[in-house]
């Protein structure tokens, strides 16, 4: 197997050419200070040997060896430990953490691509990092001054790590039936008692602390609370203490990342510290979890993009067949002459560069949430919400597909382990379930960002794109393949926002199909895009590939939406009228 | 998890309202005194608690525990070996074998359906009788009298089991580089020496034998033959003799199929017999291959079936969120009541019974083929010519959509392996790769099948088929959905038959979208089919039902047939155009 090696020129063009990320850098004073073009261009750079020399090799023996839950303590695989704290030394925990309290301060369209070389190295590797940096976001957002000074120092040092515990048995997608109680004490704490499942990364022996962020329920409430509880009490000075009542019942056994720890959390009168107001801890977490689906989109084009580097270096290598064409009893081929083959190899790189696009500009418009004032802020932090279940569900779903594309031009070889393409398939299909199963994302995204404000956003950002669109430098008919689809989907939003009241589940039926249409007309738009940024690039290589990659989306893959389209205009009736009984 | 129910009223309604078993059995003098719809019935019972109560209890025991590769033996897992000799011993192994050497002789549009019921019920056990069926029929057709008196009965009888020995490391989906060699000895037999991979079945302890059907060239010939050799040789009286020379050199670790022993196997001067003339073994090997890509088709369709039944019950099971439109605050319904979870469940539910529909037909095709005569005889061999690929392909790769989107349903849970449903998902993953990928029985479906007689077969099936569509009690409005989507299809079909040659790698490149697009119109024409045939069932319910499915079907599902002939019409420049070097 091939190490991996991530697409650095991909991304410097997203960054520099495409979402041109010096100029917005120096438009943001708090950034400006922090990062140029040539430091991102460092940071890549050596992110791009840590994925590949440091994380890539824990990825197949992280698997075969899996975590083990022995007396007590949760075992990550041979060499995990060492490589956090390499990552740790390295300052990468804290990327894209708060500068005033030890973080790097840099952009998440950045780190966002750091991300992604991180989850192409080792999906499991790269979840603890992903949840301590979200930790870390939220508490920053949201605890008071003495929490963030005790907390995100180690947090962004990387030496303790952080976790999400929302879900329990009987409340998954829906938290209202949550069971964890928390008990005001005297000194302005609380006890915290309960049970959590499904908690990534809840304990484990990278770090010596697990800052675990649980919602519980105050006493004689039924709203939703948040709370620090540290795995080990922290003392005022900073040095740890005693164990805190936090401990791990079991350790869930996947169809995939088995190197990661998903745990059964058990609080019994846990020490635990109140983040934001009383009963608002769900508004609280969703800076977490909003924070957590962008990196779970990122994990779906991390594996899309190590998944595309296996299947296409095979197919140069493997010989079988002839091209078609040849004379028959000529000597073999590899099998990247083959007309299916390369399908699957464009489909794959097609939707994994419109995919990094995607994931880009939702970084950008983070930044710009983040750093800007005024119209621009506000507009930016409309499409963070606008995109963020987007990039959750399209990228995870498209992510699968990938892998599983990939894995098919492996052949036999495909399905041994040994191989590692399989494993992706396993490791990635979680990012379309947790965070939000992409049924959830999709409900989000037409419920309440599409269809919650009467389609002002979709259309503010569907008539922006069209001014850019027609800006472009590329063929009139390209243009109109995507406008034209870009018009139909604001139709069929229409058609939902004028019906919802009428068809209650209309929305709920229809919401996956919506978003997938979404995704692929934003795909055509990116497309020709970098079409566009590409043309006058000196590397005329490079540009030809991106108008190739352009040609074949548009031919090919864009009309996926259609069909998409075609169910939402179709509504829910069919769906809907059959009886519960027949099911 | 509930106990693998098989859905026997599906069957029974396939077999006997919508394909005329009845009729169709009486027709056939070789059929009608072995078989009517009584014993049919009565068949599919005792299928069905055998599936239920023997085979699926050894599913998921069998995923976790796999095939032990130990000082030479292949052990499979707890309760495979005792249920094995009960299967064999109520003859199942030989349900459509030759009654003159011991078989049942019953017809294959019946098998197929105990197939699925057991291929739902595990996938790996059911995989050892299907190679043993397979080879049997491949003996049966082409071996001479004295090899098939001395290995039909044992065959048939369960006793001993076979094996499909073609891949070699270099030669997968490109046979012509095999090096396995057969060197003629003095008695008439051949000295066989080679190693063979992916060799399923190839050794266990399930049976007392082991019969491989080996691919091999003669001294001097570029040619393949096709040799049966025997894992222990076999005395002239049937008695077993000493070791053959066939042995293991490893098993593979795969993504599922765990029970399925998948091996190395090596030759050293194995005494092996010819099957068929000198030279002509890929022919013969055809037998046998055909009909495992049927059973793999069946494969799919099982799996799709399984993860119905358990993404159904868990939805009417699990409790989270309220119904769209009521009260919010109210108590939490069953997901069931959920736009997109009965989505996902309809969507799995639509296939897989127009799934079994093609399966049953197919195998009535294959019924008449076998014993019909004349014009109907020849008619039905070309029509297993045609479907044999769609039935592999489109069955299993919907296969896997089904485990998937069940999987979904489950969230969380569905991630976890003791839930089970994501053991179908890496089972039936393999069944879209083995007895040639998808892709490849794409190609031999446009290339050999629909274009290689200049749409003469394709033509014949689409006119028999509008005109049994244009006779049935649906709406006009539904039978046009269907009717136009196939002339799009012939008319597709036609652009790339007149452009084949001037386009070489035009049929390789649109092939997976050809056969997609068939599918799911062939599909439409079948929710009509079965809309009408139970139109008049006595149970109102499971008319109703029928009636929900097509009309769901046909306005949430159809039009996928378009997308994927645009792409066919779309040709192949978007792909060919680009360079090896962009890869």
């Amino acid at each position: 197997m091939n190490p991996y090696q991530a697409p650095l020129k991909e991304m410097q063009f997203l960054l520099e050419d495409v979402f041109d990320a010096p100029n917005t850098w120096q438009q943001l004073p708090e950034l400006a200070e922090m990062v140029d073009i040539d430091t991102a261009n460092a940071i890549l750079d050596e992110a791009s040997k840590i994925s590949r020399d440091l994380i890539h090799p824990l990825n197949r023996s992280g698997d075969e060896q899996g975590v083990i839950h022995q007396d007590d303590n949760v075992i990550t695989p041979d060499g995990f430990k060492e490589v956090y704290n390499q990552f740790s030394e390295g300052g990468w925990a804290g990327l894209c953490g708060d500068a005033a309290f030890g973080g790097m301060g840099m952009p998440k369209m950045l780190g966002i691509l750091v991300d992604e070389m991180n989850y192409s190295a080792c999906n499991s590797f790269t979840l603890y990092g992903s949840l301590t940096a979200g930790a870390a976001l939220c508490i920053n957002a949201h605890a008071n001054e003495e929490l963030k000074q005790t907390y995100l120092p180690k947090l962004y040092s990387g030496e303790w790590s952080g976790a999400m515990d929302m879900t329990e048995p009987h409340a998954g997608s829906d938290l209202r039936g949550i069971r964890t109680k928390a008990v005001p004490l005297d000194d302005g704490s609380y006890a915290i008692t309960g049970n959590k499942i499904f908690i990534t990364g809840g304990d484990h022996d990278l770090t010596e602390n697990v800052i675990h962020l649980v919602l519980a329920k105050l006493p004689d409430s039924n709203g939703i609370s948040l709370f620090l509880v540290p795995k080990i009490r922290v003392h005022s000075d900073g040095s740890l203490g005693e164990a805190n009542g936090v401990t791990v019942g079991s350790i869930e056994h996947k169809m995939g990342l088995k190197a990661s720890a998903t745990c059964v959390m058990n609080y019994d009168s846990a020490k635990g510290f109140l983040v934001g107001e009383p009963d608002r801890g769900l508004v609280c977490m969703f800076t977490m979890m909003n924070y957590e689906r962008l990196a779970i989109g990122i994990q779906g084009l991390g594996s899309a993009q190590a998944a595309y580097q296996m299947a296409s270096d095979y197919a140069k290598d493997r010989l079988q067949g002839v091209q078609a064409g040849k004379k028959p009893g000529s000597e073999s081929d590899p099998i990247i002459v083959h007309g299916d083959v390369r399908r699957m190899l464009l489909t794959i790189r097609a939707m994994t560069e419109a995919g990094r696009a995607l994931s880009v500009y939702t970084g950008k418009q983070l930044d710009l949430a983040k750093y800007a004032q005024g119209d621009v802020q506000a507009k930016a932090a409309k499409y963070v919400g606008l995109l963020t279940p987007v990039s959750k569900a399209f990228l995870t779903d498209r992510g699968l597909d990938a892998t599983i594309m990939a894995q098919q031009v492996f052949g036999g070889h495909g399905y041994i382990r040994e191989t590692g393409i399989e494993q992706l398939v396993r490791d990635t299909r979680i990012a379309q379930i947790y965070e939000g199963t992409n049924g959830i994302q999709a409900i989000d995204f037409l419920g309440r960002k599409v269809t919650g404000d009467n389609l002002a956003t979709l259309t503010q950002f569907v008539d922006e794109t069209l001014t850019e669109l027609e800006a472009l430098n590329v063929s009139a008919e390209h243009k109109y393949a995507v406008s034209s689809r870009f018009n139909a989907l604001l139709a069929s939003a229409q058609f939902v926002n004028d019906n919802k009241l009428t068809q209650p589940a209309l929305i709920n039926a229809t919401a996956v199909d919506f978003l997938d249409a979404f995704g692929y007309t934003l795909y055509g738009f990116y497309w020709l895009l970098m079409a566009d940024k590409s043309s006058n690039n000196v590397d005329t290589d490079f540009s030809h590939q991106k108008q190739y990659l352009a040609e074949f989306y548009i031919q090919k893959i864009l009309a996926k939406a259609d069909y998409h389209l075609s169910q939402v205009n179709n509504g829910d009736s069919s769906i809907m009228q059959v009886p519960e009984s027949m099911f």
